[in-house]
């Protein structure tokens, strides 16, 4: 039994931390929340996380949201598996920069395509941002392929959750009309995380 | 002299990496960048920073870009003055949580009514955008209110980066349609903050 429980959806972002889980070995309870039927928005799940969102992760102290933060505390919780380069500030910082890059700048362009309404009201403003999203989540991983991903993994030699995390946003790219093919390193990298069983274990669930 | 040299504009999210330098006694150089004019753009800067923003600190060992992940750097980086809980994973995670939600959510919500063309290209979709600023600017800082700040700092009796980087947020609001008195809690907090030497000092600026 543990004391961990992953409150997630296939696909989303919450499956990185799913994946980070998997990769530390760590103990977990996971719940499947299907967001197609608003199931992130049921009260029984507001009183988890207010936010309305996945990921959450009950912990013993208290649940914490926030993909980002939830890979660290994942990689710091569960050191042995090294998911983090937790004792070296630059590269730490590198870690966090590319995940923040990700959560604020990349998964925000890919909602636009589906969570315009987060934004706008009026359905052609949000017409309009659907029309934005190839070329803004090309832009990010323009940036990601020339500037943030050392080879073979993000940080270089060592795997580190911002690889998972940029696995599982990749994957969004072709529902957003861009062609992984495009980013030559960012492919690679993606069929490298391909191999792993982690990786694996999440998509088959 | 310093080999640290953090690129911002005042008032921008940068300045909360500026004010964390200062409540860590970090030396460094500052370097201001006149965002109005569109110095950010220029050829020079993006050799720095190739996403064209503020902030970006140049380091020994290369330049790191992102808020959450620079506030982190200064406090791992200079722990005397202990600007997060390092070896607290539960805590640190709340940390990081907060700062990821007003990177990925709050200061994207902010950006709809200043920068709009990043996600759309037509007039019409700007203004609409723009009219649901100050909504959720509401409920980023209620989510706030309510969950994330235990009292008197975000963490609780421990001050942190996460402190610096909300009042930074908070002043925002009044430009956004949104009274700070609207959050009791958040502006208590706030005039705390406007009484510690850092913030002054990088509000005389
Ligand atoms: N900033 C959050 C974003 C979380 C988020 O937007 N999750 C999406 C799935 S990728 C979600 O729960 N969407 C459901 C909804 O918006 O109703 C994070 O990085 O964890
Ligand atoms: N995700 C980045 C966002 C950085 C950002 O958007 N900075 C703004 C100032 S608050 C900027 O440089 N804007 C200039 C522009 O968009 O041209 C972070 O958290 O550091």
């Amino acid at each position: 039994m543990s004391d961990l429980t992953l409150f997630f959806a296939p696909g989303t972002c919450a499956m990185a931390v799913q994946i980070a889980l998997l990769e530390a070995n760590a103990p977990f309870n996971a719940r499947q929340l299907n967001l197609a039927v608003g199931e992130q928005r049921d009260p029984a799940y507001l009183a988890i996380n207010p936010k309305g969102r996945v990921p959450a992760l009950i912990t013993e102290q208290g649940t914490l949201t926030e993909t980002p933060a939830l890979l660290l505390y994942v990689a710091q919780r569960f050191p042995a598996t090294k998911l983090a380069p937790l004792d070296n500030p630059f590269l730490l910082a590198r870690m966090q920069e590319v995940n923040s890059f990700l959560a604020s700048t990349v998964h925000v362009s890919h909602a636009h395509g589906r969570r315009g309404s987060r934004w706008a009201d009026d359905e052609q403003a949000i017409a309009a941002m659907q029309q934005k999203v190839a070329s803004n989540m090309r832009d990010g991983f323009d940036q990601i392929e020339r500037h943030y991903l050392a080879g073979p993994w993000v940080l270089g030699e060592q795997f580190s959750v911002a690889d998972i995390y940029l696995f599982v946003v990749a994957g969004w790219l072709k529902s957003d009309g861009v062609e992984l093919n495009e980013f030559p390193k960012v492919a690679d990298h993606y069929q490298r995380m391909l191999s792993r069983p982690a990786v694996a274990k999440a998509l088959a669930n």
